[in-house]
């Protein structure tokens, strides 16, 4: 018989928030005058900007015309694209990033799970903990790991717990790890990382020749002047690392789908007998043979974006979350919980009252307020005791779940 | 240093439809006065049709407005294009398939060679030659083969070669394969399998626990009515196979992108240890984890192609090419070409006069009539001698480029 890929075995449980939306699910049935509010998923609530519908109205009216008609693009992206993101998202930050270095996609999670494509099986893999769960489960899948223990660490990965005592920043770990995870600012705790942190880990890449995978989904997010937006304004890092980037937050575009990730054509990874290998070389072989570009519509929305107008809409949009944000933290301090991140980020970490457990916490606000949250032990064993609420919401929602919060608390 | 995927180093040049754009681009930058009709890549290039249009116009609109706008959807695809495709597609044709067996994706490029990711790495692998080269080159990048030899074909891969003595649709191998992928109508031969061949298929993968990968994203093409359009046609295909299926080239979606891929509840595949798992749990969970669904907009304009009107439409685009097709081959032979397919699919493939190599020819057609094909050889060594004209164009271009076919020849 066909044989199947036995490592998919290993995986824990399903996916985190499929377990979310089918305990929202039964829920719901049970209880259909439930009024619930949702801050879990971290999916963006208002609708897109004037700047980037009137882009992809256009783009469709272009479809409908056979000299304006478009068939397949580049499958890195459209040029007009890749050069807006060079443009306002690099270079004009002072860092050096060329279009050809970016690799347009259909999302974050599929460039940050496929990437492993073109990476050898023998890397040891450190993550943080708790961390983006499609990092980890991806590895599984791809077979870098042994089976999980009983608190559903997978034997082989490196696990750097970030916790209070280290602000939630884990340090560099004591062993050699070829291939390191980091994410700022940080899904799921919020919190960011300085330019010492990240030249820290720069100059440990160097040293042991590893490579970061650094996700920066949430970089518009950020408000502190001196918080780096890119893992490229640190000294040495085009050598050393990936980054990736999503419109899904900052755009709105969870549901059109566009994202990108950044190859330096200065990273070299090596084969099994030593020869360096151009990563960039190897992603692009990738790209161009299993995917076939984004969306020629959804392309032309993005780069709308990155217009003066599409940027001043997009700031609005930010600020408007980042204020649901504040009142999150500020909320929920009255309420006297421990509250981190929120204030580069547009997720809100909190301790759950009372050492309660992250799954418990989530049905009694999902039971009691009837507000949806994410389980902090969904993000990995050091998220037990925490939980994360997003800021993605209307004002009044915001306003009203901190409210049935404190009346349940 | 870390490691990257060292089974990249065996592909052999860069990937086909590329190398034909560099020469394409060389000879314009040195030619720039020539008119170029390209029949090559097989994109098509007339407008989406209307109802399609509208459809999109429409979603954008609902993501301008708070109460309808969408975030992130269902990663298998949304239920309305999930029902439309089970009904047109599968049951109005007798075929049984269920919504929840249909998962919608941004391409079947994509999916073809995603789906590797959930078997295993001991499989023996059997394709076709020539092949869609997409097949053969993700089997490679995940190390199921060996080098390549001189005539570009890899260790361990089982071909299949089709050729004039068996009409182009050869026979099942004489030794096992436990993978095996199957195309018709045929990329590139334009050929079709009749019933009778699937059936032989089926019950081989029956008999020896096989898989059938089975693209048919060139089906809507098909004209005669005894062809068989999904695999599921087959008596016993539920137990054994797996369907691919594209809107890019019925729907015109090359540039808007969007397939989906079709797993039925009863494929089941075994672990190393001989337990069989669930190939659909599988490949839910593959998606699930590194996919995030396909564009909303492009989702409701696939389920547009499925309205009545858009079903018209739709028709009419398919019968314009075929059109195109018949004409390509009265013209070729009238040049004294021998010609194949182009009957029941958008691609003509024909042998290269006075036994010319494909290259040559191609790099003759380009020079001397401006038009572009594909060469033969591209899609592996039994397609040496042979070239693959494409129907999608215009009606003019068409006839223009076999007048200068015609001249040359």
């Amino acid at each position: 018989m066909f044989q199947i890929n036995h490592h998919y075995q290993k995986l824990q449980a399903g996916y985190l928030f499929p377990e979310i939306a089918r305990r929202v699910n039964a829920f719901s049935e049970s209880n259909p005058e439930a009024s619930i509010i949702r801050l879990g998923i971290g999916d963006v609530t208002e609708p897109l900007t004037p700047a980037v519908l009137q882009a992809m109205h256009t783009a469709v009216d272009e479809m409908s015309d056979r000299g304006s008609f478009r068939g397949y693009g580049p499958e890195q992206g459209y040029a007009f694209l890749r050069e807006a993101i060079a443009e306002h998202d690099f270079r004009s930050r002072g860092v050096d990033v060329s279009p050809d270095e970016i690799f347009v996609s259909d999302g974050s999670k599929c460039d940050t799970g496929n990437i492993l494509d073109i990476f050898g099986n023998h890397n040891r893999i450190a993550i943080t903990d708790p961390v983006y769960p499609v990092y980890v489960d991806t590895n599984v899948m791809a077979g870098h790991t042994g089976p999980a223990d009983a608190g559903g660490r997978y034997e082989g990965l490196i696990y750097l717990e970030a916790n209070e005592a280290n602000g939630f920043v884990p340090d560099l770990p004591a062993e050699r790890a070829d291939i390191i995870y980091l994410c700022y600012p940080n899904n799921p705790t919020g919190m960011v990382a300085s330019k010492e942190v990240l030249q820290r880990w720069v100059n440990y890449a160097r040293e042991n020749r590893s490579l970061i995978l650094f996700d920066a989904a949430y970089e518009a997010f950020i408000s502190d002047p001196d918080i780096p937006h890119s893992i490229f304004e640190i000294e040495g890092a085009r050598e050393v690392a990936i980054e990736f980037r999503s419109f899904s937050k900052n755009v709105g575009f969870t549901g059109i789908r566009c994202a990108f990730t950044v190859v330096p054509k200065e990273l070299r990874g090596a084969t099994a007998d030593g020869e360096e290998v151009s990563v960039h070389k190897l992603w692009n072989r990738r790209q161009s043979t299993k995917f076939n570009g984004a969306s020629y519509v959804v392309q032309k929305g993005a780069a709308a974006a990155y217009t003066e107008q599409g940027r001043l809409e997009i700031r609005e949009r930010i600020d408007f979350y980042m204020n649901n944000a504040a009142l999150l933290r500020e909320g929920l301090s009255q309420a006297g919980i421990s509250v981190f991140g929120g204030e580069n980020a547009p997720y809100v970490w909190l301790k759950t009252p009372a050492g309660s457990g992250s799954w418990d916490f989530f049905d009694r606000l999902l039971g009691e307020a009837h507000v949806v949250g994410t389980p902090g032990s969904g993000f990995g064993a050091a998220g037990e005791g925490y939980f994360r609420l997003s800021a993605f919401n209307s004002l009044a929602n915001v306003q009203e779940a901190l409210q049935r919060i404190g009346n349940v608390l």
